[in-house]
């Protein structure tokens, strides 16, 4: 499971080149940016909707929704989810020292 | 790179349980839902405006404050990463066989 | 048309009792509060965006979406665009008074 | 009542003109379209957040924090409420007829 954003993504940048009468994601494409954020807030809504509702099988679908759609649109900008886990990456490092320094 | 997800999680959990004084998660767990909830809504409106500005390495940043926030939110409901890619998981699989069946 | 959102949420309140085939209030009403506040989420990011792609119209028609669904959200609460107005004018109150002392 | 949201978008118009350590309206106009839709999306998320948690007093200060952040932004933009009004009359008119026909 260790890999699966870069898999998701994978299939998502197949697809955007794909027939939009045959994908999801062609379709987004097609639709152009505006569209896929807008898709973004929808999902974003969604989430807040189902952690306040404790519904947390439907936070946990919604929460797919949400990164899904972010994926899509870093694909759609020529970005992949390792930039984003690069930067997790450096945070992690950098407030874990910081947290360090805090305590000592 | 592949585990990233989850080790952030792991670093989210230990410190929700820490001192607010020393620790941001710590702060938002202590302020509660509501505050985590806040967050993830602003964050998203901050990916949206990256992205609409075309500002790319804007977009990788706010892109992993959102993720960040999600971990924050699914850790305070007792859930993880781990929930959400078995989901993305299971849809890739219902999905790459839709396409096929589609194309088919 | 000093009392457009007076007269709008009159409209709606009546609508919202009305039959969900003929009357899309009357629908997101039966559909519940959920799907009310999706519907915010939506119209802010579709306001982001347009602001964003400055794209004046669209503001506009944006933001009228957006009020509008609030006046459906303050609707199913028992609430009305004068209670948002009143606190409006409260805060105008205040802040006026703010504002003049810290010139001063 | 009636001319409220007017009354706010002339105070707002004369603040962004004025010294951003004295007004927040001006320290938000300093700092742009960006900052301005930021606080939308963040109070877009309060609103909902208000509303599911069922605290209808919270969900009228938040609203009017929404409808006051999309006022500033309108008047950024050279718009003001009065165009969202118009445009919400002439939705009136139109659904009106559309909802009257679909009965008949």
């Amino acid at each position: 499971m260790s890999d699966t954003l870069e898999r998701v993504a994978t299939t998502i940048k197949a697809r955007q080149r794909g027939d939009p009468k045959n994908s999801y994601v062609a379709q987004l494409e097609a639709a152009g940016l505006d569209a896929i954020l807008k898709k973004i807030g929808e999902e974003c809504a969604e989430v807040l909707i189902a952690a306040k509702g404790e519904k947390r099988q439907q936070v946990v679908y919604e929460t797919a929704d949400l990164w899904f759609h972010t994926l899509v649109m870093l694909a759609h900008m020529g970005l992949g989810p390792e930039d984003v886990l690069v930067e997790l990456e450096r945070r992690e490092g950098i407030s874990g020292l910081t947290e360090k320094s805090m305590r000592e």
